[in-house]
């Protein structure tokens, strides 16, 4: 039997850097994968696959170029499942490639099979073939991820009733398609489907979708959604969806019906923690099959840890690095200041939406006095030079001392361009930063200058 | 006679930054332009046409997905010139409306016509029906910039053999082109028409072209231009052009001959000084047209600067805009510190380059001890989806303390994203900035986490 110092239990973003970091602080490292490939839901069926098909669709559709060549311009009038599906090929067995590449540099040795545990140290990997492997450690991880969450009375097929998951296996494209759910996921696919000209339906229970981002932005978003013309039913619960012959009938609570081509069901996620025999660990899942963690990521059983899409908000891929990253460092005794206080968030919708520090809402909610500056991507040169009809840049700003509480941005490259907010906000830095800096010209990020100078001016008139 | 509190001769980047600087502080300003339209070359000839150009062509030739579908795959078999013009209006078009509307906000007069100086604060303003206009000002700006320079001994036809203005006019796109200069306009050009599939040759008489990037970076992107079947002909000097029936013939010192369907002649510009009769002014310009001045942009006499192309290096848009905002500045008594020691410049070539801080060359010749980290592009999760093969991102470090002393980028989006090194340089951050630091992922922007913990272990291995 094994004994390792660090043991992490899946190998997408958070399992991944977690055991990169404990190898370099010159541990006994093993990560335990389930699949054949390493990458977990973020490489396979999550964040690197739908970007990867975003770009495709982006490009295949000529999105970008439309407002020079018109609206009915697209590159391919047929745009086929297989023309998305050689540039995904090409990108994930590259970045596995990247992985196993790390594993290797830094000892970490790999381990496949379905993990669970014997008792808090011990854990069972069982492989495909039923060979049981057993290793003991110190110090555990658990970063198994979810999966999309598959009702009972929702009559899955993947063919044409789909989750999150097997969207991606489908190998042609829907004239027409529901989704159910408006969290990051659901909202990235209905605004790629809708961009690939395909007629979405976007179904939420809630009123507002992605409540963690600003309210503006997402109304610039949900604007130009409307715009081209995906139809939103927003606070609507389903009773029913059903097979209706070549199509999907959904049945809302409002007695009205939605029958499309497709469906993807993306209202929530679970904890993928029904093999690990959490009980033998002493720790128990909650009714969606999540962990509980504390600030440096520990569960209520001192040596394991966990992280990832298992922990919750926010899920994403970049979030679940660091949390693993943290863990990792906090179980190796190396564990300092929880940095995940300001982190981005970046949604890869067409357009894209990002975020990092407060929104408007939480800084009314704590009483905070800010001003706000906002600028249209198309006020900049390199926007007009894009074409871009769409986007803003928003800085949020202390009305006291003028330093930076939040950047907000929706448009093409709103992902790239708030990490420039970012470095400002992160080392303390203030409005007249935005307001004397030289950018490069043209480009979007002259979009700061025309937002400070805009907040500027209102602070001004405050004065 | 009209009195103003600062006249800016030229409405160019320099000039309208400069005009509308002055009139925010309360100035009564005019601004004087010869043509009839305003925004100077940057606008019409040359930074705007240029990227719109370059941006159509990416696009009009699918560069940025050559990975994913092939080196000969095209979207459109036939490029005309008409597809370039058509977009490059509608972004001229747009960008003069938000000046007009800029300069009717803050109340900047325009005068059109050709102004030239009657006495020191006198200027005459000669439209094209013959009628002279007289101003005074207390406080002059020049920023006329400059025009291509034409020798004589090359026999222009602006069909065939054509300067950086005239390239913009042609209605064909040559199969095969020379371009005589590797200045910023030459190696943007010859990138740009090597990118649409053009044979291009490039001739400069020096060895080395855009000396003040760090050269690390330049040889990568001479790397991919000769990968992309560029001609280099460095350290050649010419000895002729020649029309030559269909084709021109450059003949170089080395006997060898050159012969392309077209040919832009881009070495060297002159500055737009000669209409301005300078010595009644009591001012004189240099054998390249251009003028003297001090670090606040004043010329030798006190009242009067000049700013942007027109005083020399870097030439670029974004620093002539700033340096004209100084010039007001410090002209309307508001003038600190000069804050262009530290601005980016970025070259738009194929890819684009940028930079920002100190080269490696420069390092060493003040000995100052430096780390460099390294990141490709295509290292990054979102280089793979965009199917980048080429582009890195450099960073030197600072030895004793680790603070950043350059940022350089080759690659595609150079120009926006050497705007967060500039961030964290500018506000004194260090390499742990971005070794700790939450990118979204996938972005580009994570290579600046890549270079640094690149650095980060040369460093250890130092210490």
């Amino acid at each position: 039997m094994e004994h390792y110092d660090f043991v992490a239990i899946g190998s997408g973003p958070a399992g991944q850097r977690a055991a990169i970091q404990a190898a370099k602080l010159g541990a006994r490292v093993a990560l335990i994968e389930r699949r054949h490939r390493i990458g977990g839901v973020a490489l396979h069926t999550g964040t690197i696959p739908s970007k990867t098909l975003r770009e495709a669709i982006l490009y295949l559709t000529g999105w970008r170029q439309r407002s020079f060549y018109g609206r009915s311009y697209r590159i391919k009038d047929e745009i086929t499942a297989d023309d998305l599906h050689q540039r995904l090929d090409i990108t994930i067995n590259h970045e596995m490639e990247i992985l196993y590449d790390q594993f290797a540099r830094n000892n970490v040795e790999l381990i496949y099979g379905t993990a669970s545990f014997d008792d808090p140290h011990c854990i069972l990997t069982e492989a495909d073939d039923g060979e049981i492997h057993r290793v003991t450690a110190d110090k555990i991880l658990i970063a198994t991820g979810t999966r999309p969450r598959r009702p009972d009375d929702i009559p899955f097929d993947d063919m044409r009733i789909l989750d999150a998951d097997s969207v991606l296996k489908a190998r042609t494209i829907p004239r027409s398609l529901t989704i159910i759910g408006a969290g990051v996921i659901g909202v990235e696919y209905a605004a790629m489907f809708n961009a690939l000209g395909v007629d979405v339906t976007l179904v939420n229970e809630h009123e507002t979708m992605l409540p963690f981002i600003d309210r503006e932005i997402m109304e610039e978003f949900i604007h130009y959604q409307r715009e081209n013309n995906m139809r939103l039913e927003m606070g609507e619960k389903i009773t029913a969806v059903k097979h209706n012959g070549d199509s999907v009938t959904t049945e809302l609570v409002s007695g009205r019906q939605i029958t499309t081509e497709a469906l993807i069901f993306a209202a929530g996620r679970i904890g993928c923690t029904s093999a690990l025999r959490l009980e033998n660990a002493g720790l128990q899942a909650d009714d969606r099959h999540n962990l509980k963690v504390d600030k440096h990521y520990r569960t209520v059983v001192e040596h394991i840890y966990a992280a990832g899409d298992l922990i919750g908000f926010p899920s994403l891929a970049s979030t679940s690095m660091e949390q693993g990253r943290q863990a990792a460092l906090h179980a190796l005794g190396h564990g300092g200041e929880n940095s995940l206080q300001h982190i981005p968030y970046g949604i890869y919708a067409v357009p894209e939406i990002s975020m990092i520090g407060m929104t408007e809402q939480q800084l009314r909610e704590q009483n905070i006095a800010f001003e706000a500056g906002v600028a249209r991507l198309r006020e900049t040169a390199r926007g007009q030079i894009l074409g871009l009809h769409e986007g803003i840049l928003k800085l949020l700003v202390a009305v006291d001392d003028q330093r930076i509480l939040g950047v907000h941005v929706v448009g093409e490259g709103a992902t790239e361009l708030v990490h420039i907010g970012q470095a400002v906000m992160m080392m303390g830095g203030k409005l007249d930063y935005f307001v004397n800096t030289v950018f490069n010209y043209p480009t979007l990020a002259e979009a700061y200058k025309v937002a400070a100078l805009d907040a500027w001016n209102r602070l001004s008139k405050k004065g």
